[in-house]
């Protein structure tokens, strides 16, 4: 097959890829259907409550987040030891609500003494001696942050260099904070525009100061294909990846050797990003909108 | 010469050093000095206010930092026909005092209005139509900016995007903002640490949203090497670029095709830096500190 094949009014190759497949990602068809989100400002309840809202069946725990993921990913793959193990956290309630749930101590995240504007000299002269910094801290996890200023950048950077471990204390001076972010989305799509995204708001600017790339745990992130595999056991060869992003939904599912991708277009994605040469991911399949899966109206 | 010479201590090297320049770009030694900074959070006047408290002897005329050189491009290159000529300022004062002494209208900068933590709806929907925005902004201009956010990232964005000139207005359809950033630093030394840059802070993010690179104005860009000549009438093969950064400093004195380049060791960068195969930059000369050019103590 030279491209993805168009199932948008043609029942019998609906009725085929249907078949196909046992498990879904994202999508509400009655199969298993696990929803698989970058966005990190928000919980698994916040997000079932959004869901249901709008008439979408679902359970909290169908519901598989960059957050969840990452928080997953600290208690369990990392289990870092106490006291060294809190995460100082660039991200909304999301991200705070997931590791509370894993019981990972964070600090930095929506607490108030971070959303400050401007750096006073003892800001400075804090984190450059780590004077001001918690001796703690062993991750530095950065996400979408709707309230991200330098001081915040100035406080994640200092973790991530390791000023807060460079005291005579023995017990300290085991290393950097690891840098791990919830998804690298550049730009976030909103009223019918596109926004800051987590890659751009935040990450990439830590990036460049440190000349470091995090561990990212959302899509296309193969870390969150193997937790969200864990946790379902789901047949890969028989689960199909449905989304609008090629950089992240359908990389996702074909890095994670899904049976099948489906591009919907009605998100950031067109045709013709995929029919470009270096297209970044090229779908197995897609429709216009996602309820063309109904098939065509029989009228 | 395979590498950098290095004049500490070496009385007929620093004289030979000396001999051959006219001219040095930062430094102060009784020779044309010209101080060329990328910091656009101070103008020229708040510089030499701060040179002058360190005994430093110079004129407001010798210095040259990179929100001046974004103010002359501005102003003598682009030549913006009013009313799309504002300036989407994201930075600080220095910006506002440079781009008012060549006359430019701008927004943002250290507005209160702009300084502001979070989201609201209207913040997103407002920039998303473009109903929030100006639509005689024709520049964005990016710095060191302490009170960076969100909000003011978002705003930089949609103009960057030309969200405010999608109306049916045809006046209005002239296009996205013209990107133009003082300098691409990624970090900023002080208090013997490093924090985030301009390049890091804001720069890097606008770029990682919009896929677009900015001109950068600061070193070591080449419009801040012609501004520099045309304004100060320097022979380049008599003159000299000293500083301590092999990626702004050095570059822009061998891309500028300088006499010569002078690195010093009181910085950012050190020997190993230069000795790298994949090394940025090679001074010419260096030396551990600039008083070193006085000569060996005739003790």
């Amino acid at each position: 097959m030279s491209g993805p094949k168009f199932l948008s009014g043609d029942s019998s190759a609906i009725n085929e890829f249907l078949d196909k497949f046992d498990t879904f990602l994202i999508d509400c068809d009655g199969k298993r259907t696990v929803f698989v989100t970058n966005n990190s400002t928000k919980s698994r309840k916040e997000y079932h409550a959004k869901l249901s809202s709008k008439g979408i069946p679902c359970q909290v725990e169908d519901i598989f987040g960059s957050s969840y993921s990452a928080a997953i990913y600290i208690s369990r793959i990392l289990k870092l030891q106490a006291p060294r193990n809190k995460v100082f956290v660039l991200g909304e309630a999301g991200i705070e609500a997931e590791l509370e749930s894993e019981g990972i101590p964070y600090i930095g995240g929506t607490d108030p003494a971070y959303r400050k504007l401007g750096m006073a000299p003892e800001d400075f002269s804090g984190i450059a001696d780590g004077s001001s910094l918690d001796p703690d801290v062993g991750v530095v996890l950065a996400g979408l942050d709707f309230h991200v200023n330098y001081y915040k950048l100035a406080h994640a950077h200092g973790y991530l260099r390791g000023n807060h471990v460079q005291g005579d204390d023995v017990q300290k001076r085991d290393g950097k904070a690891v840098f791990l972010a919830t998804n690298l989305d550049s730009t976030l799509p909103m009223y019918h525009s596109v926004f800051p995204g987590a890659g751009s708001a935040s990450i990439v600017a830590l990036s460049n100061m440190t000349g470091e790339q995090p561990l990212a745990l959302g899509k296309p992130s193969q870390a969150m294909m193997d937790a969200v595999e864990g946790k379902f056991h789901l047949d890969r060869a028989r689960t199909c990846m449905i989304g609008d992003r090629l950089n992240t939904d359908i990389q996702f599912g074909i890095e994670g050797h899904l049976g099948g991708t489906l591009a919907v277009l009605t998100g950031v994605n067109k045709k013709e990003d995929w029919e470009k040469a270096d297209a970044v991911a090229v779908p197995a399949y897609y429709v216009n909108v996602l309820s063309d899966l109904r098939g065509p109206a029989s009228t």
